[in-house]
């Protein structure tokens, strides 16, 4: 059985260096197609272009050009250096713009093989504490007009930690932090599916009473460790909203305790309403 | 009278995007070639391709794929995409190595104008608190036979908090922390010369017990921020060593207590002396 995002994610070979996805609106909130998914697709062809060597995402750092919309795309990827422990690819997610190419993620992605990592594991970082799932607010409870229009929703399976939640019941805690609970139906977090968790929770500007569009500028994922099997935790922060911009760091946490992946973006602050 | 950072980091248009640039063995440090000042080069030409419009490094994510030695090199850049507020480029810094051209460092970067942000500072940070730059601890200091291997120490003013460089002396702390002062002998710490000063500090493994080579596979550099003339304090810190890598996060707070650049990097490891 092939999961909706395996299926959502697929690539085909389509010449050199070439690969033809399908984007999936189910993978819409509000406006936009989610950025992680976007990697997600980039990701799965450049794990083909880079070869059996080199299965796994070790670091992506994405550049997001325009937004890109549901139907037919490219991802034309290029090895820069295949050798040694790490091989890097450039990659760039295209689409048909009146009959013109658009970029809509431009990346360089290094794979690698996270079997090959030795145990030394000195991590100081501090896993959120979330509560029991059960006593988190799962996605099924938003809003039905919020829903309707954010079919991601039905994708993905998050728990939110309720103390960074209240923006959704209108009572935001005002402070930089957004966490809780994440997988997939029917599919393990594994180091593809981390490109797509890092971008899974709500922006952290929602948790500060800024709600509104954040659009992402940048985004760079490090995958630290192949995940064991469960549940993952989430945490999404920010410590500098300033100037318009705002940087978001995310880690994913296993559920053996172990940071899997680490990343950070730089998103453009949601415009304040005028006075 | 043109700075040292200038005339070393200048570069010269040859041809459609090319650039020249004479790499300087006074920025090595050890073996290498400091990854900083590769970043400040190959900003140089991104920032000449970019155009007037678009004169500051906002974004810039480098992979680093093999190491640069003193002497020629070349820019080779890539217009993405130019309009709106950010114009985005590939760059590539490569070198001859027998012959063939050899890739140093890849990076897309995206440039605009620093003076169009807002005035919108809402940053929770809190900049690292260091002793007055009398107690601190002046690379001039250090060791000769260091030093003399180590031409980078001549290059820039460093002072480093000695509650985080007890290394320098054999009685590193064990905390993932490296801070101090920093300035440029005769050149502001303009936005290109932030690309330099995220890693310009000792790696943080050093302060950890773990002398050695560090080598940067990966570093992401946000510029946010115009920085006041003056000092500015860095900061360096790390909570995930694990698997033979860790994650080096720095800050660069300007002499007005702004967060004016943030950068994070994947470094390999040290290895360990066996038993």
């Amino acid at each position: 059985m092939v999961s909706e995002f395996d299926s959502d994610t697929a690539v085909e070979a389509a010449g050199e260096g070439v690969y033809r996805a399908d984007l999936r609106d189910g993978w819409r909130i509000g406006g936009g197609l989610n950025g992680g998914y976007l990697l997600a697709v980039l990701g799965r062809a450049v794990a083909a272009e880079a070869g059996l060597a080199y299965p796994h995402p070790f670091i992506v750092s994405a550049h997001y050009l325009s937004a890109a919309r549901p139907g037919p795309a490219l991802v034309r990827t290029r090895v820069i250096r295949r050798g040694g422990s790490l091989a890097t690819l450039e990659a760039s997610l295209v689409q048909d713009h009146d009959g013109a190419e658009r970029v809509r993620v431009v990346a360089l992605a290094s794979y690698g093989d996270l079997h090959g990592l030795n145990d030394d594991v000195r991590t100081t970082a501090i896993p959120p504490e979330l509560p029991p799932r059960e006593q988190c607010l799962p996605t099924s409870l938003a809003p039905a007009d919020f829903k309707s229009n954010a079919p991601l929703l039905d994708r993905i399976e998050l728990l939110g930690d309720p103390a960074t939640f209240g923006w959704a019941l209108g009572q935001p805690a005002g402070e930089g932090v957004v966490q809780g609970w994440f997988r997939l139906p029917e599919h393990e977090i594994d180091p593809l599916a981390l490109l797509m968790a890092v971008d899974a929770l709500p922006p952290v500007t929602f948790a500060m009473g800024l709600p509104g569009w954040a659009p992402t500028h940048e985004l760079t994922v490090h995958v630290r460790a192949l995940p064991a099997p469960g549940w993952v935790r989430l945490k999404h922060s920010t410590r500098n909203l300033a100037g318009g911009y705002f940087e978001e760091d995310c880690e994913v946490w296993d559920s053996a305790g172990r940071l899997v992946a680490q990343s950070r973006q730089l998103a453009g602050a949601p415009r304040l309403a005028g006075p």
